[in-house]
């Protein structure tokens, strides 16, 4: 918590720069004695805590709030065998409670269809249930032997959401996934965040699913980054956990699902996508504070300003804003510092010459200078809250779409990978994406591709030269 | 979440009252395939989420929310003697990665101390980095053996709010214990839970603190239920994990330290303290619904009522009430037992006789009527949510002074316990509390009370008769 001043790594460098500011900027403490487990900082935490207020207020428009235990029976947890194929190796397993052992072991879930379901079966009865959707937010485990980095790859996801509904019939389902995709479209468009959308391939799907629609961001150095999953899961699990309702001739019938999730991946995401080499830039509908005043304090007026510091601070309060002044007795530079590694999205500055012609002097996080009259500030500053949210959205496009490459040759994708997510065409057969993935160590992310800035058409496959598709292909952290 | 009907089991059994009100009520499902762990109804949830929501406002007027990780790493666990060994019984332990054996075994945390401690040494440098305030609300496990219950007794403790404080000397940490046990106050006053404060006796502090002051509430069968402790921790901890600060002087010092932690027995609490035989009665603070409206439709005027109904549930949304109209086509009768059961503080009624008076026919859950004017209705209508949450209050604080009867004799204590707290003298002496206990089959709660009914003062010990003072005994659930 101890502040240090002196130059972030160049984003140029993302890893470095990435770390140095997860830190300075108080997201989280990496120190903790247990790899892959990070500690929240206070700061960081009321990041999260606004991040996922507004993406619990977008669920909870048809959605309800519930929550199921962490510990898993190893009982149920190997019902559904292509689901736990997809775990297996990172589960942990909880053996012994006290000194004896348990008799059945159990699992910090990895994620909860498993402890979920089975209560489903239970909860639905009849097509007067149906659809069920309810989600949890809640701490998941991975033993993730690959490297770890705090809110992209931990062994601790601390903040996981999770939506799981139920639904009479694969076509409702199907509608469920548009929705949810819609909703995790609203959550990053209110952060700032540009999204691709696509249909992860068949073998990259979510263990027991029919199809996994895939959210991706792309991150400085042009490689991607997953930050939400919506998945259609057919009847797979409600075959194996026997979801069943009556319909309305009194026939049994199977129920359809769809899971959602969404980790604090999409905080890694805000981040990324908008910090500069001054640190954080917040959006903010989340910035744990939208405005800083700063007193100007030069002559004999202190008092007089500090009074008129007090004034605007509870007027904008009033207004429903997050404030914070900074009346430390320190120079104005150092604190535009801290406020600027902190991303605050708008720092008010209050000096004599600004009591004289009542007016106020904003800065935006961008760098953006604006005078404005002291009368209805609130309203003034919500406007520059507006617009400086538009700024950073029109900079992260803008990132995005000048990161997507098409190509036609392999070397052309080998090359454009160094910054870029490509867009290729694809016949769709394994055998060729394979191909292209090893020459190019990269992933094909997926098809049917849904952005402003790709075209979803056709083409020969960059591989075998047969008829292809859109697909996009990219690095991934 | 299938509704029933037909009488709940009188309050005077009270664990098959309570268990069938946490399942009719929608609070919990306790047919989760492992013991001791249950799921969370969005009903229940929500009353759940109100709860901490009110916790969290009361604590961050001086504290910061964080968040450390589940896992806690056994050479980090083992490093507190004391602190381990009243842990060891309990603590369910992670062995295994995936396939493979951990290095390290890694523990779930029970309580938090060992994950925070250590960080804080990193964090804690000097005297201007306290006094530390932190909080967390995080799902804590216990390999109970005894019998479990909903929200009571859990082998995963969903909703754990701890508070870990630092501070220069035992003094200042002794003056946090004091502000937390107000805080607490505060907040079961805002629940209508009155409480009992007094100091465990020395073999039932916490393990690892200097003394342990508890709050205890008294169910409808006269049996206490602990609902939050402060402890003093002194420098126990701050000298296992070295958490020192360089003083004004430029010393190295020891910190001085306390946690605090309240658990969701706050809402086990809620539900047995206040309920009836009609189920759920809830403190308009956390009730998910605050105000039903139900239209009564008769005669030709439904499209005349529903449209007043709508007018009025805008009226006192926009009042900031949580408010429900149950438009449901079904007997006013049957929505009356469903808003009964789920224990929403006021019903209010439109029909059209009210129509025709400009009025409101309102009835609070403790059976009260009242008619009020349509005109101003938010305003009234708040009033009598204020009116039931004192009526609450009166008649628990009623109960609760009815059941704490002083004795003087072995024979009276045995017969009292059998409804009751009893208030005794105690010389202080562990052989004492020890004989007493075993011909009473009841715990020594604590000295040192802080009850307006129940003084504290001298008198003869029940068992030696030699100079003692006051103290509590109880059966504890």
């Amino acid at each position: 918590m101890a502040e240090e001043t002196g130059a972030l790594p160049s984003r140029s460098d993302f890893s470095a720069w990435y770390n140095e500011v997860i830190r300075r900027a108080d997201i989280m403490d990496v120190r903790y004695p247990v790899k892959g487990l990070y500690v929240w900082y206070p700061f960081g935490f009321a990041l999260r805590n606004h991040t996922y207020t507004l993406l619990r207020s977008l669920l909870n428009r048809d959605h309800e709030e519930t929550l199921f235990p962490l510990l898993i029976p190893e009982t149920e947890f190997m019902k559904e065998a292509e689901h736990i194929k997809g775990f297996e190796d990172e589960v942990y397993w909880v053996t012994h409670g006290g000194l004896s052992p348990l008799d059945v072991k159990l699992a910090l879930r990895p994620t909860s269809e498993t402890a979920i379901y089975p209560m489903y079966a239970l909860w639905v009865r009849s097509h007067a249930d149906l659809p069920l959707k309810l989600y949890q937010v809640v701490n998941t485990f991975r033993y993730e032997t690959k490297h770890t980095r705090p809110l992209i790859r931990l062994r601790e996801i601390t903040s996981f959401m999770e939506s799981h509904t139920v639904h009479t019939d694969w076509d409702d389902a199907n509608k469920q996934v548009e929705y949810e995709l819609g909703l995790a479209s609203e959550f990053y468009r209110e952060l700032g965040v540009p999204i691709i959308i696509s249909r992860r391939p068949d073998w990259d799907k979510f263990p027991g699913a029919d199809f996994t629609m895939a959210i991706d961001a792309v991150m400085p150095d042009g490689r991607t980054l997953q930050i939400g999953t919506v998945h259609h899961l057919g009847d797979h699990f409600s075959t194996t956990y026997n979801i069943t309702y009556e319909d309305v001739n009194g026939e049994q019938k199977l129920a359809s699902q769809t899971c959602f999730g969404i980790s604090e991946r999409c905080i890694a995401a805000i981040i990324a996508v908008h910090g500069d080499d001054k640190g954080l830039v917040l959006p903010a509908t989340v910035a744990p504070t939208q405005v800083v005043i700063i007193p100007i304090i030069v002559g004999k007026r202190g008092e007089e300003i500090m009074a008129a510091v007090e004034k605007l601070e509870s007027e904008l309060k009033a207004a429903g804003l997050r404030v914070k002044t900074d009346a430390r007795d320190m120079r104005p530079g150092a604190k535009y510092y801290h406020w600027e590694l902190h991303g605050v999205p708008l720092r008010v500055e209050l000096g004599p010459r600004d009591l004289d012609n009542s007016q106020l002097v904003c800065a935006n996080r961008l760098g953006i200078k604006t005078t404005i009259p002291r009368e209805n500030a609130a309203e003034s500053v919500k406007r520059l809250l507006d617009e400086a949210h538009d700024q950073i959205l029109d900079k992260a496009e803008e990132h995005l779409s000048s990161h997507l490459k098409t190509v036609t040759t392999v070397e052309a994708c080998n090359e454009m990978l160094e910054e870029n997510i490509v867009v290729v065409h694809w016949c769709g057969e394994k055998a060729c994406a394979d191909k292209l993935e090893e020459l190019t160590n990269s992933s094909l992310l997926g098809t049917g591709v849904r952005s402003k800035y790709v075209v979803d058409d056709d083409g020969p496959c960059i591989i075998c030269g047969k008829a292809g598709k859109t697909a996009l292909v990219g690095r991934s952290y």
